[in-house]
């Protein structure tokens, strides 16, 4: 019998909940995001849960959004991906540790460095989650006036992955001999300098450390632009993706892993994840009340602000406690418009309920008991929807505890998550080849690995 | 009985040991500069010393020496400072933590956040060592031709300084309200928006993250240019330095402090800590043989290279195993070359002796016994030549460990040193007042700590 499809599970620990009501919640910790106990507390329980990785998404500025919303966000401050994963990986043994960082607002010799430091650190465990930097704000942290053009992010963003991995094949896996007989700490013809200049970018070289523990650390993308998904199909081993329905994800996947297929990658060398927000309970009404009481503690203003925007309508002038009434066409989203139409009508939820619906998390949700929330995971893998999931929790500990005691042993007991870790990398998790030294091929192997296979 | 003055201790940290026969000494790690479990056994051990901090140098390129003398060096590879002291901030409770890091090639906003983390994460044990960089390599890794002109590198550094303290008090110390009930989080009017626009940076701000545990992490420096010495004085509170006699030393004091007076800063508010090499034995000479032996673990070449620098004069044909001959007059350093010729005709050195002692370690050394060494220690204190040292360590980890059981004793016994920690943050241990935010001043005391009194 062949082996079963196996699913991968991303925490996704920035902000610690998604939803912004989550701080509020009885028995949550409201300062999670920015205490390093608590951090420290579900990165362990999520590697005695066995995840593959532990995800930090970043921001360069505070979030934009007006300062009557943002004065009631749980998400305003938070550590730095890359300073927090380092102390992180120093109380860990396996779990996999994944930081954003920026192509736009930051050096390829910086981030090539902090993440070669980082694997080295971890004994093999880091990732990074290449972006472009979505809020246009930051643009205003780092001395300019606009946020550089979207096309034009993502060709330096290419070329900048271009140069981070050339920098950490500045030395062959096997350059540093320290032969305390001899004196020769390294072979000098085990040492290339990149001399890389291009468009966006020129750098020198060589790396000043060695060569990654995973050779590289796991390339992560999270685009969704024709731009994103190329970069991604190019560059990627694992894409966070949003997507709300089995059929929009079975679509991106399609789309993704056929764009590997066309410039010759093994599509098997990326895990799509898309994002889902999990909320287990022992019945699903149980589940469903859970989530209507987190959405309750979503300020109405902040809400009705996210569903006028998904109406394009001004929803300020309905009835709160009413139900949605007829909207007018506008020139909004239609297919934003139709999901809240829909969903109020399939859910009779008022006005004030789809409002803090919307403010609160409205991305892709799994609610309800070990089982339901199995089968739901379950179908996307298996109807090619995704590789498994980056998971948010509704609120901490509870939402992450009751996921780590009631869904993780169901997903084991039907042979679709692992048990133990069988690697020690991040790449072993993943089930991901390590990436070959450009600059250094070994002649006994062929280079069939995802590095070789994209050059 | 006025209290002691009391010396503060740090420990140079990168590489190891500065010495670069100490990879091959018997009994060392060849690999400890780049594996974390050493590290981590060497900041636990300097925290049982009672060591006020752990300290990391930075460079950003490989070091800029002939490839023959630099495949020799054991210090060619080694972690970003902002990547391990984040690891090391979780396997320690209070030794302090202080990275270098650049503001030649490095952004204001990366900095004020990555240190804010650290600080946040390590309970308040962060300090940053400000450097312009003195690698000139550096420029050509992060896409320049040369080198930024020394004045203009610290113009630039004033103006960096400025900005990372003012992102660091973006927000009040009791700005996070994170009040359940009412839903709000932050106080909007706690919250303070630099808009920096200078000569060489602008930024908007805030920063993302809540202010520093300290305030704002310790300022180090380690300039000794005039410009450098006068960024210490307007900015420092602590001081790293290179004086190899006492009287250098005591001119150094004097200087640095008398112009943190000259612009009305308390010159107790920053700390002198002159890197010293200590290697103790139980006798005078086994002290002196072990360094002999170290010395003699320096590859010929390298030491070669760096004598003939030294006398302005090619060494190579001279009798490895002769003494040091009569060296003409040239355009060297006169300092430099009397200090060797002097250090000939005292010790009796070879040429070949005196060329390792060059190339391995030729600062500040105290070598001997626990009351020798101390003895040293404490006149430096005494008549001011320091507050304190930045202790490297010949070889490790035995003369870190011999140092740890054999010096540190010695000092607390003359009541010089802390046998136990005070306090909890960097800060603390260094006796610094904590800066008070400079745009949510406290009424109720007045603004005498360091911050205050410089502007
Ligand atoms: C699960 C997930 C996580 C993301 N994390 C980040 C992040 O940490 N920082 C960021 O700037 N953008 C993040 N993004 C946004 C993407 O990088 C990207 O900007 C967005 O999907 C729009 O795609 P495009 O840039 O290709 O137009 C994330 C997206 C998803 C789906
Ligand atoms: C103990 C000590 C540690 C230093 N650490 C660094 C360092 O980590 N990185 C760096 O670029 N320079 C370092 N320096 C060099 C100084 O930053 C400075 O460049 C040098 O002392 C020359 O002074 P100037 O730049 O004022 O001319 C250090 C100097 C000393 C004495």
């Amino acid at each position: 019998m062949a082996a079963k499809r196996q699913l991968h599970l991303g925490a996704f620990m920035r902000p610690v909940s998604l939803h912004t009501g989550a701080w509020r919640y009885p028995g949550a910790y409201p300062d999670a995001n920015f205490n390093f106990s608590h951090l420290k507390r579900f990165a362990q329980t999520l590697e005695r849960a066995k995840f593959d990785a532990f995800f930090m998404a970043d921001h360069l500025a505070v979030l934009n959004m007006p300062i009557d919303s943002l004065k009631r966000s749980h998400t305003v401050t938070s550590f730095d991906p890359l300073t927090l994963l380092p102390a992180l990986a120093a109380v860990t043994e396996r779990i996999g540790l994944v930081a954003t960082a920026s192509t736009t607002f930051d050096q390829p010799y910086h981030i090539a460095r902090k993440f070669a430091s980082l694997d080295h650190i971890s004994g093999g465990r880091a990732g990074w989650n290449l972006v472009t930097t979505s809020n246009p704000d930051a643009a205003l942290n780092f001395g300019l006036e606009d946020h550089m053009e979207h096309g034009e992010r993502y060709r330096r963003a290419r070329e900048f992955f271009d140069v981070v991995t050339g920098l950490w094949d500045s030395w062959a896996d096997d350059a540093f001999i320290r032969d305390v007989d001899s004196g020769i700490y390294f072979d000098p013809d085990k040492l290339h300098v990149l001399n890389h200049k291009g468009d966006y970018l020129s750098v020198r070289g060589p790396l000043n450390i060695a060569r990654p523990i995973q050779g590289w650390p796991v390339i992560v993308q999270a685009g969704a632009s024709d731009a994103g998904r190329q970069i991604a199909a190019e560059t990627a081993e694992a894409v966070f993706t949003a997507q709300s329905t089995l059929a929009a994800g079975q679509k991106f996947y399609a789309d993704v892993k056929g764009r590997m297929e066309k410039i010759g990658r093994n599509p098997d060398h990326m895990k799509i994840l898309p994002a889902a927000m999990v909320l287990v309970a022992d019945s699903v009404q149980e589940a469903q009340d859970k989530r209507a009481r987190l959405d309750s503690l979503v300020h109405y203003d902040s809400g009705l602000a996210s569903l006028s925007i998904a109406l394009g309508h001004d929803a300020s002038k309905f009835d709160p406690d009413g139900p949605l009434p007829e909207i007018p066409e506008s020139n909004a989203s239609k297919t934003s418009r139709q999901n809240v139409i829909d969903l109020a009508r399939k859910t009779n939820m008022t006005v004030r309920q789809l409002a803090q619906r919307l403010g609160g998390y409205s991305g892709l949700a799994f609610v309800g008991t070990p089982r339901t929330i199995a089968d739901e995971m379950q179908e996307w893998l298996e109807q090619r929807g995704s590789d498994g999931f980056t998971v948010n929790f509704p609120y901490l500990p509870a939402g992450l505890d009751d996921f780590v005691e009631k869904v993780v042993p169901e997903l084991q007991r039907r042979g679709i998550f692992r048990t133990e870790y069988r690697g020690a990398t991040l790449r072993d998790h993943l089930g991901l080849p390590r990436p070959e030294n450009q600059f250094f091929r070994s002649d006994a192997k062929p280079a069939t690995h995802a590095a070789g296979s994209r050059s």
